[in-house]
Parts: structure tokens; C-alpha cells; sequence
């Protein structure tokens, strides 16, 4: 059997070990929380700092793979490991691209991929130094993750809540829809796209409150975001799972927002909705067995649970009961002993060929479940 | 969170830890093999022998509930658990009936559930002297699993092939067709039905071939068939999931062939096939959730992939890639390391609403994959 690592025990791994039970591989996982949600899921679990050298390096090398969790990794570990012949996924020079927003904005000017138009930034005064470039959204270069990291930039009063540090300051698009499409990479460079998702996001917490897949789009932003998916895949050139996170405008210009590169919450709902889940392939993918299906097997909505405002401490679901009550839905709670305010803590995905459906049961999901303290 | 354990580590273990990682539950597995297939997924392993008084009772003590995926486990443990508040699934009384054959088939006749005519024996000579029942199915009363503790005794020429031990001696009953249906109960006594599995079996092995769900049977079988069940469930009174597997005659007669009181192979194509698997209800149920929605998603077929015959050490998967390359086919590997004729190794399900596709696919990746030692 191969020796398969993944570096961060959160939801993604958790996921990540449930489809691993499917085939035949021996898994190991480091996290430095034993009690990380999938810390017990795995044949061998090491307790370390996935950002430190040591560490990732004497966690890898005796493992045929290792892939991420998240992209704060000590790559330079991950650098040496990949010359001993560990096959990393993603490969490592993607990973840098990607863990570098700075990097990953010069990847797309370089590869003349469509993307917001941006101004490199190193402190504070570059954003007030160009004031006629605003409204803007600041992203901090290294160490952003899911809405931190992140600032919206309007005028030039808003310049102090951005970051002393450096950072891209990208010109706001005025978005009509968010579209993320998940892409698999097999070894041998074959390719395939899951359906695009629509994802609709509560501003405030810069989170997701819900998606629906195969996203509801004009066929023309269709092609063109599935153009631009493939075409950013094949320039990172890496074997793994990509979500490449788009933009549509109302002129059906359509624009790469982000990548990451491994599984992600925009795939979520292919856990039932589609033949091969998101999970189910990079398993397929880092044990070189052929790539999945990707097709639907009935539309679906999925419904983020996150930390309720102001509620810190251990967790209990309210609502659990009505939703577990609905028909066509599929809980999963991700076994976080603590919640906090936007913290991730479960997902519930719909199935239903009725959109409808979909978002009256994502709805009334949304205003049934949460996630407080006890 | 609750602490929920289950006896014994095999793959119904490793299927349940699967869908537990879906809710908030703290799991424990107790296990001989500390190289199970579910040994690894549990938050708690414990080392041990589920017929052994102390090993059960040490294991449950501080447990809020236990479930098992073999009925040979020490039911005084058990018992004694139970009487200090351990919520055992199935109950122990229940539990106690289909341990034992002979307890079972008197169960039926107590309850008036049809089921083939049957005598009690002691020993091999009391099938000789019932030469004018025969043909037979002789029993084992307890001890039996996947085919072992079973012989067809046709003639009396066929009687030394029986067990000179407590068995049932049942008489044989010209079979159209195998149906199971897998019934979940609640703590309260709520009941829900999955649609029935039409089973096509190997003669030689007793083992599963491939099983279609729902079955294809005619009307007045299916109101046979899940009338029995229900009352089946209902006069064992208690908690859990149970298989109840019958057969029909010519006649559209229904018989109750036995009981599972525990997720059952004939459930697997509920992971894909239904929208709340039998493993996902087994868990709402000792979670004290609302029971889940048993009906199919897309029709499914499944296929057990046993040990070949004379293979036998360290396995090997042939034809693994061209069945994980079909479209709408779900792999289910075991990860045991040993493979040995007829041993469980894992199974394949096919979604489709094409009976055919289904029929078609099933015996194409029944000439296709194969458990063979390296």
C-alpha cells in the first residue's frame, strides 16, 4: 500500500480520510491539535507544525505522497522532499505561486490570463499614493485565509484598514456572479472539470452562505470560465485538485479571483452530488488510478454552518433536528469542540433536479442551524 | 459529545466510522487486530476479544451506547452493561435470538412470521432419522457466519456433511427469488423500511454475486415482504437497524430466511443508492436523531469482491483501473492485507436507473476485478 501524508487535520483532511477509507493506501496526517477533526481518521497520526521545516520534512520522508490541507505550509520542506522524489500535490513551484498572492497576480499578468487589474503594494502610503485607482480590495501577500487577510478599500479614507505589509491592491470588479470550478489533474497531465458553482457569499464575514452546482450561468460565461479553468491548470502544470474561484461581470467578462490548489469548500457538495467527489479524485489522482466522473448526479445546494456571531466556547447545534428531519439533505458537522464567530464548523449539501428547491431548502437550512455556544 | 462504541473492526466497522465522521460523536472500536479495517478510523482503539466477558466490560463501562458488526460477541457483557444504563443496538434480549438459530427459528414460530418448516438436531444422526424431511438446509446454532455453519443436505447420503452439534435442520424451500429489506428503528419504536434488495447468490461460495435495489419482484411479494419485515421488527422490539432477509416461492409465498440485527451487506448500496445510507441511519438513531429518508436516489446494483479461489496472503486488486475508469461506479475496497478465497475484500456499486446498464455493469466487473495474492 502506498504511504499518503496530508499536512493540517481540519475539515478538508477529515473529508479527505472518509474517502480514503474507499481504497487501499496507508495515511498519515500531521496537525499540531490532536484533536483536529481529522487527527483520528488517519493509520498514523504525528502531532508537529506543518509551517515548520523540520517538522514537514521528518514527517515526509519516508512517504511516497504527501498533498495539503491548506496552503500555509513550509514549502521549502516540501522543496527538499520533491528532490528526494516524494511527489507532492500540488507540486511545490504551484504551491509557491499560490501561497504568494503577489506571485500568483504576476503569474496571471505573465500568462496573460484574465484577472483584476493590480498595483503591488509594500506599505500603507502606496494605497493613499494611489487614490485614483480606488475602489479597491487589499489582499495581504502571505498568510490570508478564508476572509482574513483581506480588506475593501472604497476611498482613500479607508486606506488605514489595510495592510503595512506587502500586498496587492486589485481593482474592485463589479461582480454579477462568483463562479468556482474545481479541475483534476492526473500525473500524466489528463484533465477534468467539474460543473462550474455558483457561489453566493455574505459580505460581512467574507464566507460563503451558500452555492449551487451546476451553477445557473449564460453559456457564453460558461465556455469562458471553463477555457480560463483548463488554461490555469495547465500553466501551473501540477497534478492535484484546483479550484479556480472566477468572477462574471455584466458584460460576461469573466475574471480569475483566486486558485487553490487542492480540494476546497466550493467542491463540497460533490461529496453527493456528483460520481466522483472532489475527494474521491485526488485519491484517484495521488494513487494513479484513472480520473473519476465529474458529472452530476442530481443538482445541488450547499449551505455553509458557520460560528455564530458573539457565541465562543464549546459548540451545540440548534436546529440539528429540523434539518436532519428534511429529505433530500446530508449533514455533515465537522467535530470542532469549539466554536467562534465564522469559524467553519459543518456543511449541509441538497440534492433536487428542482432549483427551487435547492434554495427554498438552503434558506430555510440557513435560518434553522447553528452553530452556538453551549 | 457522545461516546458511542462498536465490536469488532471489519468493514461494517470501517463503513460506520466512514459516516460517523459526519456528526458529533466520539468513537470507539474494540478489536483483536489492531490492523482491522476499521481499526484506525475510531477516536479509541482498544485491543481485545469481543467474546470475552471482561474485554466487553472494561470496553463498554464508560460507553453511552454500543452497537456490533457481528452477532458472536460476549452477550453476558452486554447484558450486564445494558442493566447499568450502556444503550446496547440491538438490545440484548433481541440480541440473544439471532445469536442462536435455534432460538430464532422458535422466535418465528412463536410469532407466526413464515419461515421454512424446520427440526431441532443434536447430532448428525437425528438427520438421518428425519431421512423423509430432507432436502435440507442444516444450521449450526450458533457460531455460523458468511456461509460457514451452513450445508445443504439433499439426500441422505449428504447427512455426514452435517453438524453433530445444536443446528437446525430447515427444510428446503424451492427459491425464486432472495429479497432483503434493511428496517431502521428508533429509540421510540419509529420504523422506516429501505426499498428491498433483489440478492442473486454464488451456490458454491454462499456468498452474494450481485444484488439489484429496489428489487424487481412483483407487487403482491413487495406487500408480503414488507409486511413481514415490519412485524419481524416489531415483535423483536428494539432499537437499530436490522436486515431481514426472505425468500419467494413460486407461489409468491414469502418466508423469512434470517436476521441481521446490524448493518448487513445487503445495505452497501445505501451509501450511494439512497439518500440516507443504512451506516448514516444507524448513527442518527443512536445519536437520537430523526430517522433519515430511505428512498433511492438512482436505482443501484452491487458486487462483492471476495477472495479469489487458491489465492491466498498479501492481496493485490486485478482490474481495479478499468473498474474505477467506468462512469457511474463506486469502489469500496476493505484494506485487509490478506486475501483468501471467499474472504469479504471489498465491493463495487453502480447507480443507474437503467436496469440493464445496471445488469450489464455488475457482470462486467464481475469478470473484471479480482482479489488475487501477489
Amino acid at each position: 500500500m502506498k504511504k499518503i501524508g496530508i499536512l493540517g487535520g481540519g475539515q478538508l483532511g477529515r473529508m479527505l480520510l472518509q474517502a480514503a477509507a474507499n481504497y487501499p493506501v496507508e495515511t498519515f496526517l500531521m496537525e499540531n491539535d490532536s484533536e483536529a477533526p481529522a487527527a483520528h481518521l488517519c493509520h498514523h497520526f504525528t502531532k508537529g507544525n506543518i509551517t515548520d521545516y523540520d517538522d514537514v520534512y521528518r514527517f515526509g520522508k519516508n512517504l511516497d505522497a504527501i498533498t495539503i490541507e491548506i496552503e500555509n505550509v513550509n514549502a521549502a520542506a516540501l522543496d527538499k522532499l520533491e528532490s528526494e522524489g516524494v511527489k507532492i500535490y500540488p507540486c511545490v513551484q504551484t504551491l509557491k505561486i499560490i501561497q504568494n498572492k503577489i506571485a500568483q497576480k504576476e503569474f496571471y499578468r505573465q500568462h496573460q490570463i484574465p484577472t483584476s487589474e493590480f498595483i503591488i503594494t509594500e506599505k500603507i502610503d502606496d494605497i493613499k499614493s494611489n487614490a485614483s485607482f480606488l475602489p479597491c480590495v487589499h489582499k495581504l501577500a502571505s498568510g490570508g485565509y478564508d476572509g482574513k487577510g483581506v480588506q475593501i478599500i472604497n476611498t482613500i479614507e479607508d486606506a488605514e484598514k489595510g495592510f503595512d505589509a506587502p500586498a496587492v491592491l486589485e481593482k474592485k470588479i463589479r461582480i454579477k456572479q462568483e463562479i468556482s470550478i474545481i479541475v483534476a489533474v492526473s500525473n500524466t497531465q489528463e484533465t477534468t472539470l467539474y460543473p462550474p458553482v455558483d457561489m453566493v457569499f455574505d459580505n460581512d464575514l467574507n464566507l460563503l452562505s451558500y452555492q449551487i452546482s451546476p451553477a445557473d450561468i449564460p453559456e457564453k460565461v460558461l465556455w469562458k470560465a471553463e477555457a480560463i479553468a483548463l488554461n490555469v491548470v495547465k500553466k501551473l502544470n501540477s497534478p492535484g485538485i484546483f479550484a479556480v474561484e472566477m468572477f462574471s461581470d455584466a458584460e460576461d467578462n469573466v475574471f480569475v479571483n483566486e486558485i487553490a490548489p487542492r480540494v476546497h469548500n466550493s467542491g463540497h457538495n460533490t461529496i453527493e452530488g456528483n460520481y466522483s467527489s472532489q475527494f474521491d479524485m485526488l485519491w484517484r489522482i495521488m494513487l494513479d488510478y484513472p480520473l473519476g466522473n465529474t458529472e452530476p448526479i442530481l443538482s445541488s445546494a450547499l449551505v455553509n454552518l458557520v460560528g455564530e456571531e458573539s457565541h465562543k466556547g464549546d459548540v451545540k447545534y440548534e436546529g440539528l433536528d429540523k434539518v436532519l428531519a428534511m429529505d433530500n439533505v446530508f449533514v455533515h458537522i465537522y467535530g470542532k469542540k469549539e466554536t467562534k464567530p465564522g469559524r467553519k464548523m459543518g456543511h449541509v449539501t441538497i440534492l433536487s433536479n428542482e432549483k427551487q428547491e435547492l434554495l427554498h431548502k438552503a434558506n430555510q437550512i440557513r435560518h434553522t442551524l447553528r452553530a452556538i455556544n453551549v
